[in-house]
């Protein structure tokens, strides 16, 4: 398919996790692929790798873990489950708009608070009482900004009472919360867990699993086959409603299970370490910068910069050194460039990538100055 | 994980198809895990996967192909998109009564027809005329029930207005359809095409796209962010809503290859055949029998047979031999067993299952009649 061999730096899907081919091997091997979503087999495989996610993230133990198709179907779950009506979304690019549009879609009185590249303060944002969800977007892909965590503790001191749900598609592992103050959380497999595309997980508190039984036992009727009560129901078996991706299931488990064997703290400091390393190199060149100002509200994971020219010559060069990185997003396609930085990138890929960032950045800079 | 390695005669997961281990490594070799779903190599594995597809199955050049999380999303999908209130559904078991529950969670007047183990007769079917779509399972995986092709071909004859859905879940590629009388198909591809789980394929014709517009257009609100007509945008692009199974559509693209090289009359052939000779061996043991009375509606991929005795001696026997069985669904549990046979189910291997089932069944006989 390819001819040159590639390092994915792309914002997900991504780089597979390192020995990913030897688990699916060993996977196959073992009949993971065959076994039945009914089975004891299976059973044993969604309590490991649930039990590995409540240690890997610090998960109060009685958390509810779901396995789900995509992260916009776990948005649809959350809204239409667990909101009758009103639900608040702090928005700041594609996806926290993606989040506020599924709970328009699904039928309510959703309110949006859209916010800049300086952030926001927590004090300074005032909610309805009738707010029965808050919905922040930890991560935002789209435009490479973060919440810092220490935000998030701040909004929900001072709104104790709706549901806290935090996407966290392609910060987690990375972000440290205190899981006692959220509700619902979220992410895909195939970026900071380095897994193929294909499925999703949804972290659920037990107040969000009785704001969902007490709306459907007075009647709320939730559109579709599955709810977080289903699908609560379900996982005390330890089962899902529908045939799940078991091969993904078990591949998380495998992967989680690495990453403790390594230490998340240690995994953390690496990917600090590789922040530093790519903002120092595009702070270093004259015809781009980092997309967001401010340092606290810049991602870690998914580093956007802003270009002085068309992105295409800098993916470009970069693809011929067998490096991909992502173009901009909406808007900012063409005009940007998206690093992933996950947990599967080594340092010594990182420095390479950065390496390679200085010259072409230099090389585009020298070529311009001539025309 | 497991110590007895086992061949996989269960109606799915299932036995991976021959050389799922090399096509996976191969797929990994060539980054397919990480390429982006927005890119020109993810376009040209959409677009060989639904190529080959057309001409594996026989499908009209025009029809539509999308690639969902599972079954029961699209039993919901194609409810929500195409039908305004009136479906009408044919149910033998289990997954057609899903089918039929989807309409009805999802707030539609469906009416149900249930019909027995003697079949019905398309002549004798009477819909309302308000009736907007007829949903089928064409095969019952709960229950081991076929509708014959010239059965779905007469109602379509006698139906010509409403929109015609097929579950072919656990039937697809063996059931032979004429595509043209058919609007609405979908499949999982852990049955007949030996992947891993965790996804299906749904596939539409342009009448059913044109439905989903119409309503759409008229002011119908679709529940959810994606229905047929977003799914339809995308694909024209070659491109899926959200980020899908990469892997999943690749590996379904090259298992299908190897089916069209294969020859698909000689894989049904083979399916034939091998059905004879389950149902044979059924025939001729005196504590079990083929659990549909009649030939014809008699289910050739997912084969149950009634027991005299628990089904778990049974199951525990061919376990321990290495040969892996369904059980019996729902209140056939423990009374039936269920074997699948699949284009991944060589003719040798159902010979070994033929011969085991036949000692195994010999043996409970026999210790039955001395106790």
């Amino acid at each position: 398919m390819q001819t040159v061999k590639k390092t994915y730096f792309t914002v997900g899907p991504s780089q597979l996790y390192p020995g990913m081919e030897t688990m699916i091997e060993e996977a196959l091997k073992n009949k993971v692929a065959s076994i039945s979503h009914r089975s004891d087999d299976f059973r044993k495989i969604y309590q490991q790798t649930k039990q590995a996610l409540i240690n890997l993230l610090n998960l109060p133990a009685d958390y509810h873990l779901f396995f789900l198709g995509s992260s916009i179907e776990i948005m649809e779950k959350i809204i239409t489950s667990c909101v009758k009506q009103n639900s608040v979304h702090l928005v700041n690019g594609a996806f926290g708009e993606k989040f506020y549009e599924t709970a328009i879609v699904n039928g309510k009185k959703a309110r949006k608070v859209n916010y800049g590249s300086d952030g926001f303060k927590a004090e300074k944002l005032l909610f309805p009482k009738e707010t029965e969800m808050i919905c922040l977007t930890q991560n935002e892909t789209s435009s490479g900004m973060v919440i810092p965590v220490t935000t998030i503790n701040k909004l929900r001191q001072l709104n104790p009472r709706p549901l806290l749900a935090v996407d966290i598609v392609s910060s987690a592992p990375d972000v440290n919360l205190n899981w006692n103050l959220i509700d619902l959380g979220f992410f895909s497999v195939q970026k900071g867990f380095g897994l193929p595309a294909g499925m999703a997980v949804l972290i659920a508190s037990q107040k969000a699993i009785r704001r969902a039984e007490k709306l459907i036992k007075t009647g709320y009727s939730v559109p579709g086959f599955h709810n977080l009560l289903t699908l609560a129901e379900k996982e005390a078996d330890y089962q899902t409603p529908e045939t799940p991706n078991i091969l993904a299931i078990y591949l998380l488990g495998q992967v989680v299970k690495k990453m403790i064997e390594k230490d998340i703290r240690k995994i953390r400091q690496e990917i600090k370490i590789k922040a530093n390393l790519v903002y120092k190199t595009l702070r270093k060149c004259h015809n781009c910068r980092p997309a967001i100002r401010i340092n606290r509200w810049r991602s870690k994971t998914t580093m956007a910069a802003d270009l002085d020219f068309p992105s295409k010559k800098l993916l470009d060069k970069l693809n011929r050194a067998g490096l991909a990185v992502s173009d901009g997003y909406g808007e900012n396609k063409g005009k940007q460039i998206r690093i992933a930085n996950f947990p599967a990138h080594s340092v010594q890929k990182i420095r390479k990538l950065c390496k390679y960032l200085k010259i072409k950045l230099l090389e585009i800079d020298r070529h311009s100055n001539l025309v």
